[in-house]
């Protein structure tokens, strides 16, 4: 019979467990393995790459496969929460991957699996700034108080006390809902992706703005769909004579995706009347429009700009949002509100995974009833503010000229234009040999159009970490190669 | 321009939602639409079938098509945690609904909303017989020890904590697994969900077991895939003769979906040499198995049961596992280990919602690891057990001559057949108007093998209200119109 790499891995690694390699001890070479379990040497090579990644063996030069030193691993916790934090895979990142649009995300979450002392890849804030003090509370006593809710069997489209404070909040942004308008999801991911399958089969095109969220062009290539990159106008959001070419001159185009309160990377917002515009167009097009709102409540404007779904008179704006960036990221908890769509968006997240849990969505709504959610966005919105001079400041001290602050994005995160020669993923892989990571700039398009940009997290308390942080990326791409292209 | 019926539906949606066509107005016929809008009949009668199933439109025999009264859907007033157990919905339900793939999990769902005295159309068990308080104090005291945690961005294939003590509960299932191996999902429905996107395409067929949960045949008709009925032999699972011969004979099937240690709703097992035999004719037919387990821990047999996982030696099982039905409904937590198509399988996953709320999952390593399930999972087995006679003895006193059990599943529900003459559809719709609720056998198939047979679910304390309940459903089957078939 013949081995697969992940057989005989197992294999090897329940021997080396079982102790039939002590720890030290050499294993067979690479040919003598492949020949021993009569398998093709890259099936062997692979085998023990994986091996290696699982902290099993460690490769010596010139000498040979030994056996590592794996029983002094430490073990997450039971129960320890924060080994989530930094997950126990930590197989080397496949920087090329980056590229590829069905591993991009991935890999960037990968990163977090390093053991990096500045992990500035993705956009979330330090977890102090999030109430989360408060929200445990809540969380302790609702359990207290009703712990056979934990043995309910949840159906439906989500807590209806939770959707009721929900409604009031997009109320208040503007966007008016009745119960039967909104489901509750497991993020905006699931939001989007439902939302995308609602309204698009596989071969179908959708527009998405460019520079964009790479998470977005990953699940739309997953679902087979075709990604149509429509610039946008740095301060503006996307280009609505770019987008109107589009939707004249693309074909299959179903739908288009946009962020028109704060636009990931790029930080910018539209204009009411852009999206109004916007809408206009879609209904000359009969497209359906796919408003992703994640960060909205986190828009530096003082009074929060209104989702384009406030202005969506025909029903053709699926309403995209989610509390992971501006309240608890842990409880993976988002909505969507459909439209004209929202019955076939019903039956597909129900198909999808079933209901959201009870335990998030009565706590957040809960806390959405205490009135403190206001005042936490206010002071969440204020600490990001005086993070931005500060950053600001370090790029412009340490960083080469040349170098540009595309976007400032309120203090969530820098989006950085570097010098052209720079390749910023070529300037990854030497900064995570540092300990730093970021979000190199092609990720976010399937173009190479960025590949002098990065995108680097601001969102944190800006210590000497933060400081010298900066100051060895800086140096980096003062002594980055030129690039190669 | 060629409409698709898709877009030709949503235009016409459009139509009447703007008051184009009134409530009550007669529609063009078919063939007038047909000719009208450019498209071929069929079209033209998928358009109006979709319309139907939305509630837009209602076909009248002999005298056409109609405007629906779409815009009378009852509001509902708001709920708190316990009312996630009646979701506030009230909408009548949509009894023809059950018979339509894309809306009978969402219609069984729905009855769940009517008020109830006996729903007895789900597969869950009373909340008490759950380790409710258990659960609640862990949580409780996860969220005090460290309540920073909500405010962490969770990334990786799930908790570590929780992935080792699972992968140990498995390992003691016969199902070896390394931390690699194994994802964390949002119950199984995602890890079925993501497992049937991993190897087939839309178009593609999946064969699955008759009858068969009718959430599966819901997914499944969502992902544009076909759902090959390959019928169960009472008491041993799939026939290996009819399965091989569909294998021969059907084209574009790319999985076998099964439930090998407790079919939903026939509770049969299969023998281990059966499970062997399964394997080889899917490593013969080259299509992969996907094996649902969400049950297995819940088998009545004295030992549990291997699942096919267990002798998968060539990585072709995708095994998919849950605590939604043996442990905690309301977490919602499955998981996921894809044998050879694992890596696509995590890119999907990842897309589809990121990762699993990190609260859950430390909640369930914590019990896993103090020893108490299998103590849970044996007394679980016991009150299932216990009630099982009471349940047989109910039916035998007051259900007709010629009802038959097919299958008893050690307590959880019983799978009925009634006289040949007897429609359970017809009859859920006078048992709900008398409280009662159950699962009509025309949802676990395409076809209308079952529309004399119901799923009834027996997991709860058996007190008077179960006595009356089946007294009751009994005699309206005694009064059960003959079917005209």
């Amino acid at each position: 019979m013949q081995y697969s790499y992940g057989e005989l891995a197992r294999r090897i690694e329940r021997e080396i467990r079982q102790g039939h390699y002590p720890v030290g001890a050499r294993l067979p070479s690479v040919r003598e393995c492949a020949s021993g379990h009569g398998v093709s040497v890259s099936t062997a090579i692979r085998c023990y790459r994986h091996l290696e990644s699982q902290g099993l063996v460690e490769a010596r030069s010139k000498s040979g496969i030994y056996v590592a030193d794996w029983k002094s691993r430490r073990k997450p916790d039971v129960g320890d929460l924060a080994g989530a934090r930094k997950p126990s895979r930590a197989a080397p990142p496949q920087y090329e991957q980056l590229m590829s649009l069905p591993h991009r995300m991935t890999e960037l979450y990968a990163l977090t699996a390093q053991t990096l002392s500045l992990g500035l890849h993705l956009a979330h804030v330090a977890p102090q700034w999030y109430p989360c003090q408060a929200l445990s509370d809540i969380g302790q006593r609702l359990l207290r108080k009703d712990p056979m809710a934990i043995g309910a069997y949840p159906t439906g489209t989500g807590l209806p006390a939770f959707k009721a404070s929900l409604i009031n909040w997009l109320g208040a942004c503007g966007v008016d809902l009745g119960e039967h308008d909104l489901l509750v999801t497991h993020g905006s991911t699931e939001a989007l992706n439902v939302a995308l399958r609602s309204v698009a089969q596989p071969g179908d095109a959708v527009i998405v703005e460019s520079p964009v969220y790479f998470g977005l062009l990953q699940m739309i290539d997953n679902l087979g769909l075709r990604a149509v990159e429509v610039p946008c106008v740095p301060g503006a959001g996307i280009s609505l004579e770019a987008l109107e070419f589009a939707l004249e001159h693309q074909h299959g185009v179903r739908a288009v995706v946009v962020s028109a309160v704060f636009q990931n990377p790029l930080g910018c917002a539209m204009s009411d009347r852009d999206k109004r515009r916007l809408l206009k167009l879609a209904e000359q097009h009969d497209v359906a429009v796919i408003e992703d709102d994640a960060f909205g409540d986190l828009s530096p404007a003082v009074e929060r700009p209104q989702p384009i779904k406030a202005w969506d008179r025909n029903q053709r704006v699926i309403y995209c949002g989610s509390c992971s960036k501006s309240l608890a990221p842990a409880f993976r908890v988002g909505w969507v509100a459909g439209g004209r769509y929202h019955a076939r968006i019903e039956t597909l997240k129900l198909s999808n995974s079933l209901v959201a849990p009870l335990f998030e969505q009565a706590v957040l709504a809960e806390w959405l009833n205490s009135g403190a959610h206001l005042l936490h966005l206010r002071r969440l919105r204020e600490r990001l503010a005086l993070n931005l001079p500060l950053a600001l400041d370090a790029v412009a001290r340490h960083f080469p000229a040349g170098t540009r602050v595309v976007s400032a994005s309120g203090g969530w995160w820098l989006w950085l234009a570097l010098p052209d020669h720079v390749d910023t993923l070529a300037l990854l892989k030497r900064a995570v040999a540092q300990g730093i990571a970021f979000a190199p700039g092609v990720v976010f398009s399937s173009s190479t159009k960025f590949v002098n940009h990065l995108r680097i997290n601001t969102g944190r308390p800006w210590g000497r970490d933060m400081e010298r942080g900066f100051e060895t990326l800086g140096a980096l791409v003062q002594s980055a190669p030129v690039r190669v292209s």
